[in-house]
C-alpha cells in the first residue's frame, strides 16, 4: 500500500496465474500448456531472426503476423489485430468496447480474468449461471447488455457450443457487442471466425499458447470487422507501440505456415483427451465433456483440494479452483504426453 | 468508427511511433536506436533459451530479470519492475498513479506519449514550458499537483538535468510522485536510482532498448521503493500476467551481465555524439548539448521539414516534429555508426 497509489488501485484483485513451478521433473498438468514442442519451423525462424536486427524496433503494426494468420483463417489482414497473448487483446477490448451503460455478461464460472478486467476497467457486469450440468445456455444470455462474452470451449468446464447456438445469438443480440474466447478451439471446436464476415458485432479472440504450443512467447490475436480492429488499434497505440517482439513475430508467422505441425500436435491431443477421460471414468470419476486441452473432473468419494494435495505428493501437479462452491469437487487437468497421462493415472491409483 | 466501440476511443490521439521502413540500404537515423548489435552473450542466450521449453508460460513474475537489474543497480528485486519496453511501464504508471484529484505536470516540449496515455486514462495535465534555451528548470514545477514525470535527458531536446536538482525537486515536492524517465541517460547522465531508497515517491524508469540494443525485444523496467513497485505489480498482474516472453528474458539477464559490451557500445556512441556535434556546429548548426544518443539541431538558413525531406532523398530518414512551433526549425537525429554519420554529412554537405 502506498499513498502515491491511484485510489482504484487499493480496491484491484489481481488475477492470480497458476503455478510456474520451478523444480525440474515434475508432471505438471496445470496451466493448460501443450505437452508437445514447437514445430521445428518455429525455431527456425526464432533462429533466424535472432541477429543484429534486434537492436531494431519490431514492425509496430506486425503487418507479416497479420497477414499469416489472415491468410490462415480466410480473412483480410485488417480484420486481424494481435497483441501480447490474448490476454492482452483481451483487455484492450474490454477497455475499448466494454466501458457501456449497460452491464457486460458473462457466465458466472468462466475464465476468471474476465472480473479482473472489469475492475481494472471499472466495467458494470453480470455473470449469467451455468446449468446444472456445467453447459452454457446462451439463451440465459438475452437481455439489454453492453456487451457478452464467453470462452468457447468454456474454461475451466471444456464444454462446447455449436456454432449455431453462437449464430442464433448474434441474430437476437445485434445492439451490443459479442466476444468469443476461442483459447481451446484448436482441441475440437469450430471457430466462429467463419461468422465474422457476417456480424459487424462478433469479434474473436485466440491464443498461439495452447494449440500452437507458444505460451513461452505470447502471442494472442483477435479477428473481427475492420472498424472493430480499428477501435483495438486505437487502444493499443494509446498504451504501446510494439507489443510484440522481433522472435515473437517471426516465430508466429511460421508458426502458421506449417500446417502438418499444428494438425499433428492437436490430433494427438484429442486423442489423448479421449483415452485419458475413458481411464478416469473407469475409476469412478465424473468427467465433463471437453473440447479443449484439458479435462474438469471430480470424484464422488475425493474431494477435489485434497486430491489435488495427494497428487503434488506424487510430483503431478494440476489446478483446483476452490470458488465458487459449485467446482470445488473440481480438478482441471491439463492434457499432458502419452507418459504424463500415464503418471497421472498411476499416481491416481495410489491415492483414490 | 464503430457503434460498439466505448465512448471514449473515439476521441483517443494514439502515439505515432517513427517510421519503421521496410526499405533497405537506408541510413536510419529516426527512431534512436542502438547502431550497433546486441551483445554476443545475448544472442549466444536466446540462442540457449529456442528449445522445447517455448511450449511453456514464462516465469510471470520475470524474477530473474528483476534480480539481474537488482544487482546491477544496488538495489532489491523487490524495488524492480519489468513490462513489455518503458512503454508499457509507463502507461501502467500513469493509470496506477496519476489518476489523482490534482492534475498531473510535465514539460511542454517531451515525450509525447504522456499526453496519449493521459488520454487513455482521463488524467487531467499541465504542461510546463521549457525555457527558451529548451533547459527543463525543476523550479518550474512548484505547484499543487497530482504528480510529476520528465525525462532526463529530456526527448527530443537531449538536455540533461543534474541529479542535484532532481534531489532539491524531491525535497520540495513530497506529497506526489515524482517519476524519472531515463530511456536515454546511460549516453551520459546519472541515474536517479542512486536516491531511492531515500524518497519514497520517486520512480526511475528505463528501457533495454537503447543502451543496450535491444529495441526488437521490448523490455522495459522501474526502480523505485516496494510499495511503488507493488502498485504497479497490481495494475499488471490485472492486465497480463506474463508480459514478458522467455527469450526476452533470457537475453535481458544476459545483457545485465555483460558490462563490457554496455560499456563499449554507449562509450563509442558518446564520442560519436561528440564528433556529429562539432562537425554539425561547423556547418552552421545550432545544436542543443545532448547527453543522449541523439542530437536535436536547427539550421538558421533551412527549415526543418525541408531539410528532412532533402536528407531522405539522399537516403537518409531523421526525425521532424512539426509541432509545436518552437521545434518545428529542428531535426531529431539518432547518432549513428561512424560510417552512418558521415553518411549524414555528406547528405548535407550536397543539400546545405
Amino acid at each position: 500500500m502506498s499513498r502515491y497509489w491511484s485510489e482504484f488501485v487499493h480496491h484491484l484483485e489481481p488475477y492470480v496465474p497458476g503455478e510456474q513451478p520451478k523444480m525440474a521433473r515434475l508432471v505438471k498438468l496445470n496451466t493448460n500448456e501443450n505437452p508437445y514442442p514447437p514445430s521445428d519451423k518455429v525455431l527456425k525462424a526464432i533462429a533466424g531472426a535472432t541477429d543484429e536486427a534486434l537492436r531494431l524496433y519490431p514492425d509496430p503494426d506486425a503487418s507479416a503476423l497479420k497477414q499469416a494468420i489472415a491468410d490462415f483463417h480466410g480473412v483480410q489482414a485488417s480484420q486481424v489485430f494481435v497483441g501480447n497473448g490474448s490476454d492482452e487483446v483481451l483487455a484492450h477490448l474490454f477497455m475499448g468496447f466494454f466501458r457501456q451503460p449497460q452491464p457486460l455478461l458473462f457466465p458466472d464460472i468462466t475464465y476468471s480474468f474476465y472480473k479482473v478486467y472489469c475492475g481494472l476497467y471499472d466495467i458494470d457486469y453480470r455473470t449469467v449461471p451455468l446449468r446444472e450440468d456445467f453447459s452454457l445456455a446462451l439463451a440465459d444470455f438475452d437481455s439489454h447488455n453492453g456487451g457478452i462474452i464467453f470462452p468457447n470451449p468454456n474454461a475451466p468446464t471444456g464444454r462446447l457450443l455449436p456454432l449455431a447456438d453462437i449464430e442464433a445469438l448474434l441474430q437476437r443480440n445485434t445492439e451490443s457487442l459479442v466476444v468469443v474466447d476461442e483459447a481451446y478451439v484448436d482441441f475440437g471446436g469450430e471457430s466462429a471466425i467463419a461468422l465474422v464476415n457476417r456480424y459487424p458485432n462478433l469479434l474473436v479472440v485466440q491464443t498461439l499458447s495452447k494449440s500452437r504450443s507458444l505460451a513461452g512467447l505470447r502471442i494472442g490475436f483477435a479477428v473481427g470487422q475492420a472498424p472493430l480492429i480499428d477501435g483495438l488499434e486505437r487502444i493499443k497505440n494509446s498504451f504501446n507501440s510494439y507489443p510484440l517482439d522481433r522472435l515473437a513475430i517471426a516465430a508466429g508467422v511460421a508458426s502458421f505456415e506449417d500446417h502438418a505441425a499444428f494438425e499433428e500436435s492437436r490430433q494427438r491431443i484429442i486423442a489423448s483427451r479421449d483415452a485419458l477421460t475413458a481411464a478416469l471414468t473407469e475409476r469412478g470419476f465424473r468427467v465433463l465433456p471437453s473440447a479443449a486441452n484439458f479435462i474438469f473432473a471430480s470424484h464422488p468419494r475425493h474431494a477435489g483440494d485434497a486430491l489435488a494435495a495427494a497428487l503434488r505428493e506424487h510430483g503431478v501437479i494440476v489446478r483446483h479452483f476452490g470458488k465458487p462452491a459449485r467446482i470445488a469437487p473440481y480438478l482441471r487437468i491439463t492434457i499432458g504426453t502419452e507418459e504424463q497421462n500415464a503418471a497421472l493415472l498411476a499416481a491416481l491409483d495410489q491415492t483414490l
